[in-house]
């Protein structure tokens, strides 16, 4: 069996997730594309014998359609989560779940009286085995429990509409996932830091920034946002365990010794770096759906990533002040 | 449109093949499976709804089979790789294509009276990331020419009915295509020497042994096959270039720093660190035949790498003296 | 000519000073030792044919010393600092100076009434060869400037007696010490964090503690001071440039693949990992003192380096708040 | 008491020894110097207060020389090692020790009549740390015992007057010398193998040689010797065991991540790479000559060394055919 996706976002972002599910996975092809540019959405949908539709409700209406891909921005998830969740169809939604966490409490409310979680946040990193071992080594216990994590996101370079805010509620947001998903905790309080800035910036960005989390039990996170260093998309994520380190490996495929030294090449977009984490995250999502079932980052991890989001910006406006992170109870929905 | 497989050989192999078309990769699914041992066909084909055969013949002759992977010894490869090729049918062999140069020869010939090319051999090397940008370097230039090629085949163990003959005919086998394909040269000469032997091996064993081979050019490649290393599957090749050297990566995904060292974990089998190359050798494949095209390891590719291990034989059996490979002059079809 | 070297303190740092003198460094000699155990001073003085003290003012007083080295604990350093200072004698001095702003600032008075620098403060970091390197790129600038710094100091364990205060002003001393000479600017603010603590650890141990600081320019410094790690003595520093990172090496003297993996051994101890360093430092006093000239860290240096550990200890103190570091202006003195 | 060296051979490698001696060492000084050249002995002997001589005859004579250093070139070696041992004096000796095994024998002869090891060849490799630790581990066997050794000896360039026969007797003859130490055995054949040449050459230069050799229990040694490889000094040493494999480190100070890769800088120069084995050897030369006693590569060591060196030009003129290593039976005198 097939799985009939619809893709609402005719974008980069939802482009490649055409491009893997028609040539690199198996088990989906995308049947309807949705996006307010209809144009946009009918050039992804017509090679593929697709529908296009202007908005996501038509598409989500669609009893062709069994489940929905989202990869719109942010700011407009919250209308066409709801939707697919009150259609009862399986939505994988592109990162942030939604922009705030009023929205995000009601895609919970929804989705608890749907009865079954439904919505998977695009986090691929937790599909990424150089973080999957990470977890399988704190999850087993071997060097003890973690008592510091060490992040770096280091980019190339961001363009002019990339403000300041984006390094937390685009970037940091990543770190923020991973890390809650790795230490199987909720992280209580943040700080944002403003570092000396690069020269090698557009002048209205404080770039780099470091946020320093804490979770429940006292596990100390950093994480180096400097988005442009010219040199490379580069991320690093170090366990600090009692009795050992335990940290992302350095993507080396091959190994050079050269007049610039004893080498390996970098790469230089999160295309590359996580372009197996990109499809094991859908591939795995399709065949969860085919059986019914849920994978990945949940409604209640998007909720949670948007709360320290949210409380990152605030310390980050004062000053770098630490701010508490308000969480609802955890609903036993979601235990 | 979906390529209906056939699979000859319900062996480890050939249901590893199985499970990787029908779970990770898009485009085939396996509609027969064809084994002497009927019962083993039908266990491996009933769960799929495939038909299941006693002869390779029966399964290549089926209208529904568009294409055919043997997974079966490469004494008996010779029949059922003729077979395909007089039905029409691209077929993905596995290495070595046939284990006699006589042999080959006759798939040359049967298939270029085809008229076109239909075998794949499955060196699956070809399709890893870390020999494809090898060969990135190597046709990139930026270093020179190679020179010389040090390559280690090691294993952790190899159980008692393995022989000596299989360090060559069934190891060495991969770094004698391998190196074909990167320098994009035939060997011309090679040797067989064996150093001290390990204890770590039964009686009636060789090993390590060390393969040096010559190419047209007169690259030097030499091969360290030590398959009792007891600590991990290890394969390393390095090219070393005019203006720099250029080797495999260490197949990093984590670090480790604990009373072991500052370390990171080594795989311990051939299915752990190819499953990605075996994963985009299939998927390749059955992109390929899509499209009526050719892909992988050709006949050529298998007719020479047979010679080579001829010759390596005999070197072994003549104490190490070196030994000139002998080829047919390459058909203009296969240029 | 060889320098005639008086050693106060016969412990173990003193021993090592001793051994490294008379066997491993040229130009120097060790003619006196006092100690306030004269029994622990004659032990080290007699096989080497010098005289023994009770106090450290009677050797300074000595007119056969040429130089004192001082390796007692930090809180009775004060006194003799300043006798030899007084005597007009060069002195090496373990870190740190001493344990006050207080007395430092005496110092400071002391050595410019004595009208040149007579203090060399023992912080053998600035000879190691991976510091200087980090050195020489700052100083180059072909990567930009920095604007983090990453520091680690982690140990395999620390006795009962070591306490959280030791953590900052023993431990964490060197990061401050280096930090201000690679970067050749002040700390102004610091503060100390308590994360989740090991298990590894006597009860009354706060570990590990990150100290954050930062300089003149908003570089920012992170330390993670992690001192029960049980399986090494592993310190790391990497600079965060603006166009790339530069970190101290692994260190790593032979590489090993075996069943613990693919590896480099670790040190145990900070007698292994700067065991070159300090026969620099030593090495290049005995050479500076023949000179009559200065090396290595100065008065004003140990002067800071208390100055920002009473800032730390202040923030440890009052749960982690950001603290001023007050130092006076500058001398031009040490300019 | 401190030890007077006589040097022999004011060129740049004896300038290097007495610039160690006086400025890095202890225990010794260098107080007569003898060149051919009379002007270049005094230039090197006159700041140091020393004698100058224009004959290493008169210099060994001369009652204030304690021990003698000698650093002229190979050829011209034996007459002065003789003589010192008729003097009685300990001698370290630049390699080669001489340049045919028959002056070898002759120093054989002498040193035994004599009655005790005066003779240090200057291999320099055998008190580097990483060759050190390799020499553990094999003592150690934790490993099990080698098989087979992996030697690499790359250089940037070499001068127009660097012939082939060069990469031999000077470049490889310290594999041969380290490979004998490491595993405590004689070589007893070797061959050696001229591969495609680099471009980066003069034209009467076969550039890149691999020298294989076997020693008395079947070790098999490789060693590339690349001497234009435009990049930086390289020297590899990777020993397989039967149950993992240990290699030298990558001697990294620093780690750079940049556009040119995640990396550490190589060095240029075997000056830079052997700085403190040198040191070492000098140091523990003359602290052993110090106790009556011998350190390093003896006379033994350097005619076998010759012996090998003998049978691999052999070899080479010989168009690589394997070549028996001929020894004499070791005497007990060197057991």
């Amino acid at each position: 069996m097939t799985l009939r996706i619809g893709l609402i976002g005719a974008g980069g972002m939802g482009r490649a997730h055409v491009e893997r599910i028609e040539t690199e996975l198996a088990g989906g092809r995308v049947v309807a594309v949705a996006d307010v540019n209809l144009d946009a959405a009918r050039a992804v949908a017509e090679p593929l014998g697709a529908v296009a539709y202007a908005t996501g409700a038509e598409l989500i209406a669609d009893p062709d359609v069994d489940a929905v891909l989202i990869a719109t921005f942010g700011k407009v998830h919250a209308p066409d989560v709801l939707a697919a969740i009150e259609a009862g169809k399986y939505v994988l939604c592109e990162k942030p779940l939604v922009t705030t966490t009023e929205d995000a409490l009601r895609v919970l409310d929804a989705e608890q009286r749907a009865g079954k979680k439904l919505v998977t946040v695009g986090y691929m990193r937790r599909f990424d085995a150089g973080y999957q071992q990470l977890r399988a080594a704190l999850v087993a216990g071997e060097h003890g429990y973690a008592t510091l994590v060490h992040c770096r996101h280091r980019n190339p370079s961001v363009p002019e509409n990339y403000t300041t805010r984006n390094m937390i509620d685009d970037t940091a947001s990543h770190e923020i996932d991973i890390c809650r998903y790795l230490l199987g905790e909720e992280i209580t309080r943040v700080r944002v830091e403003a570092p000396r800035a690069t020269s090698h910036r557009f002048a209205h960005l404080q770039d780099p920034l470091v946020l320093v989390a804490y979770t429940e039990s006292g596990v100390r996170i950093d994480d180096e946002v400097n988005v442009n260093l010219q040199w490379g998309y580069s991320i690093e994520c170090e366990l600090v365990m009692e009795t050992g380190t335990i940290r992302l490996g350095d993507q080396e495929q091959v190994h050079v010794r050269d007049l610039a030294g004893n080498r390996n090449p970098i790469c230089r977009s999160h295309i590359d770096r996580f372009h197996d984490a990109f499809n094991a995250e859908v591939q795995q999502w399709i065949r969860a759906v085919e059986r019914d079932d849920h994978t990945g980052s949940s409604a209640w991890d998007g909720y949670a990533a948007v709360a320290v989001v949210e409380a990152a910006l605030a310390s980050l406006d004062a000053g770098g002040v630490e701010v508490a992170v308000q969480l609802i109870p955890k609903p036993a929905f979601y235990a």
